[in-house]
């Protein structure tokens, strides 16, 4: 039977914010490497980033209906994320839609199939990260799940979890480790700063990172090509 | 034996520029959700938006020899639609053609292959629809068929059926139909027109579409996260 | 046993810069339509076009210790060329691994892999073909080969021999032919120049050529819409 | 608005094994090499052979019902076409839907979607070529055209078309041509078999189709390998 | 850090070999159309059906030093799933790793990645359902998860649900529901049955499933092919 | 200008033979996990298992005129590789070119390309390995370089290094270092087969290859179910 599960927690919008200043490359890493949606998931401009509480969304193929349903629960700084039962390429939502979600204080939207109107949504400025771009239409035959756990591009997503999005592409964070996470992240980038700056100056990395005993272990070796041996 | 049909009619152009502005979303809608060519197939760059007649051209895969014949059939207004025989991906045309094709008065192309000097192409403004960019290059060996019907992308075009392209991909509009489709897609942008203003204003599909009777019909049922029986 | 050559030859960058102007789609016609890689390597931004001398380097999947390795043997005016040993989507380098890259005079990379931080490295402008963009980060377990010859998207690639990418793709050159392929890229722009002027006038393609006769051998008919036969 | 069309006309089925007996690939160089559907519509076992009338049918993605139309539509003889209207990968029919086509008459179908069952198709003998293996069910919710012309996997099929099926994949014969293809079909098997002896035997296609003249004038040149030029 | 969670709950034995029998069309159907992972992933070997507990793995892409841990952990009737944390398709396992995990009585392997030595392995009897077959080797350097939750081919799977895995794919039920699945695939089968033979004797799914009039109501037209309106 | 070498050199057929007796896995373990193909040329029956040396082909997309051009240079033992200048699925050969190659001693063909007559190939025991498996014929208008080092699905091929090919794919192996290769994996099935029999008798891998301390090293750790912590 097809459910909707009112009043999900939501994460803190301040760790939210502070995770989309983080980006998604950094916020992975932070998290020990985890949480990626497949990378065919892409946006449908750039530059963007964002990040908002996951609004989950299940839909049947071919069908939109959820997406309605959904924009009723949503709350200012969610990130709907909408996947389909089996595959599916249709446009699910365009111009219509994203005003609503807009209106509603949605900050994005990550769809695990295709959108439409994406000239339109691009003036608007409201991001949207998809598998495809199709004009293809969706009927309102079959009504999905909303705001219950689902798998999204291969990645598995709680109501209330944190989805941070940008040009590399999107990352869930879970609610519970959000805060934590954010800190990982805040002082990877103050590290990644100072290396920045000594690479740019002309270090190397295998000085900077003491790689050359490591290499020598695992074996390689340096010839010359006027003299190969 | 391979074909050029010469005079084969084509739609007027008054209706061909109101598909333009009405968009390829909206056209697919006003004809019952047909007409959609896969949506791998791409514009090399956005926003965009054209519609003309179509010029049908079949290659050889790997050779463009037809593209040149076709050129000589072009009318003002007309959009090539070009198909390979078998898959391929090669470049079948560049800034040569596409300046041959714009003196002819074409106004686009759309290919189920590739097209090269992208870079070029963008700069002159001349639209192109493909399923891959790549520089390989093609040979004049075997000429096929021009202006005859041929399945581009998935979809059937005839001669004179007018292409409507966008960012959100490519369709096709029966010539004998298009003026009805015109019609029933104007009809529509002024009923989105308005129902836009009414969701950024907040109001929800649910209410101005009349779902919740039928959504409860078909056992949506809502719980609480606190309390989910 | 992973090997590193060190002061393999380079071509000439007055060359290099030659077959850069020339672009790709000129460069592969010149070289008798070989050289090019798979079309699925994509530039992260356009419009871009540069060339560079290949420094290769073979990386294990998920792995990009080698491409530290790489950096210390770059040279202004470099390439670098990276191929995974098994098919991997990940994003070998970002922001970091650019800035080196740069500091080192490294003109642009290929890989037929993934890139992430694209955001950032399009601000820097510093030029990236990729198969995928992924924020998915990588290990430093397994070194590789660096500076030797390499199949990297399908095409061979030696240390040394030209790089040309530009929106069209990218194109490998021999070190021993670039001069060459240079001079009959050149050739071939003087050529194109004419015949793009004469085919903006109006001439056809098919008097331009002289097809219409070998068009004929070949059994290519004409006939009327209205008359078929 | 959806459609049947009762009582399209067939080709004669004497014909139609004819062409079964030809196979795919004779039969569409019978037919100057066209027909062919996508390659990626293959069998779902090895080895199988059948040819039948089109019985066409469209359905909605992840919606099935109009296969239940059409089978009440099928004759003795009949190959199942059909297609969704936009891209899906369900596995819109099973055994219980074979056994109601075979009860009916129809010798296979095609379809650009998937199948599910396989191991239980198999054991009946009942052929389907498709797009996918899945076990994912479908909906009742939108019906479809039955007996209209459809695209299927690239081709345009109308019904009563002869659809030929084998292990190398799918060739569509229209109806009109039929009988004409099938004689051109049964010379080039006889031309083939006696070709094939001569090979066979070890004569070189260089000299049985008299290469040599014809490769030389298109500049093919012979070199050894110790003395190269 | 890279975790093992040792005795991990199973569901019984008896329960996971009744959905073997039902197999995966009708174990997903059971349980609403859920759990089917995706459709790409295939079994080497056909006709095969079996069902296992689920023994999760988690592994770096190109290094399958977890698969050595998760042998430990198996206990007769388990099933073994492997997701890499980034695509990969190199062969993770070949005919040792099999001969270990039959040793230990693990029943099949299902692998979002590739798989080697699928001759041997196809000899063995030792059922495998993977995203490739690939004989490329893989590395020993970064231990992954064994028996946490997982996704794989973009389905969520716990340690100890059940994996049925046939000809048409592979589905997860959870082990909280695998009783109830199970008997709701049972009643489903029965029901089928007597469908089957239904069918089989002539009679129409449109009359066994009472769908005209629902038809009649979405539209659907009758039209003659002699006599179109 | 298109070039056939003659008389190229060949690996001695004994060690080829060994080769294809150790198989594609072994092999490409023994010479460092390097020469494997694209994992997606897949053989059209299993099982199979052949070497030959590599007699090399280059063919224009949808032009197989090469492969008549090749099978003169033809020696018993050989393998023919057939690489197109661009990506094509096309059905370059079937059951006359085969019929022709068997006469003149080839063992097989790998082909990034289309393969037709897949039926009547697997009657007569004609191992293909190929991309697709498509019934599209070809013309005879482009010759290609035979005899020449290609890259043939991502692999750099020269005549007459060894291609070993089985169900698990394909690998390349240099002619020069061939006999090296064939005692590295000779010995390297003799330590497997002891290993196999020591993990058959339920001995962990962990154990066999002294695992235990390094994976602590790297931080994995073991937790129990019921006590997480």
């Amino acid at each position: 039977m097809p459910t909707v599960v009112r009043n999900t927690p939501r994460t803190d919008l301040e760790v939210v914010d502070g995770l989309a200043r983080a980006g998604v490359a950094t916020v992975h890493e932070a998290q020990g490497r985890t949480g990626l949606l497949r990378s065919d998931i892409r946006p449908i401009f750039r530059p963007v980033r964002v990040a908002g509480n996951a609004l989950t969304c299940e839909v049947a193929p071919g069908d939109n209906w959820s997406i309605h349903v959904a924009v009723e629960q949503a709350r200012p700084g969610d990130f709907l994320v909408v996947t389909p039962t089996s595959p599916c390429e249709d446009g699910y939502l365009g111009d219509l839609l994203a005003e609503s979600l807009r209106a509603r204080g949605v900050r994005g939207v990550v769809i695990d199939a295709g959108v439409r109107d994406v000239a339109s949504l691009t003036e608007m400025g409201f991001p949207v990260w998809s598998k495809a771009i199709s004009a293809q239409g969706t009927v309102k035959e079959t009504p999905g799940n909303v705001q219950t756990p689902i798998t999204c591009a291969g990645a598995l997503v709680w109501p209330g979890d944190v989805i941070v999005a940008d040009d590399d592409g999107v990352v869930v964070v879970r609610r519970e480790q959000a805060a934590a996470v954010l800190e990982g992240a805040q002082s990877r980038e103050a590290n990644e700063t100072s290396k920045r700056k000594r690479l740019a100056d002309g270090e190397l990395g295998l000085d900077i990172y003491d790689m050359r005993g490591r290499l020598a272990d695992k074996g390689l070796r340096y010839t010359d090509y006027a003299d190969p041996r």
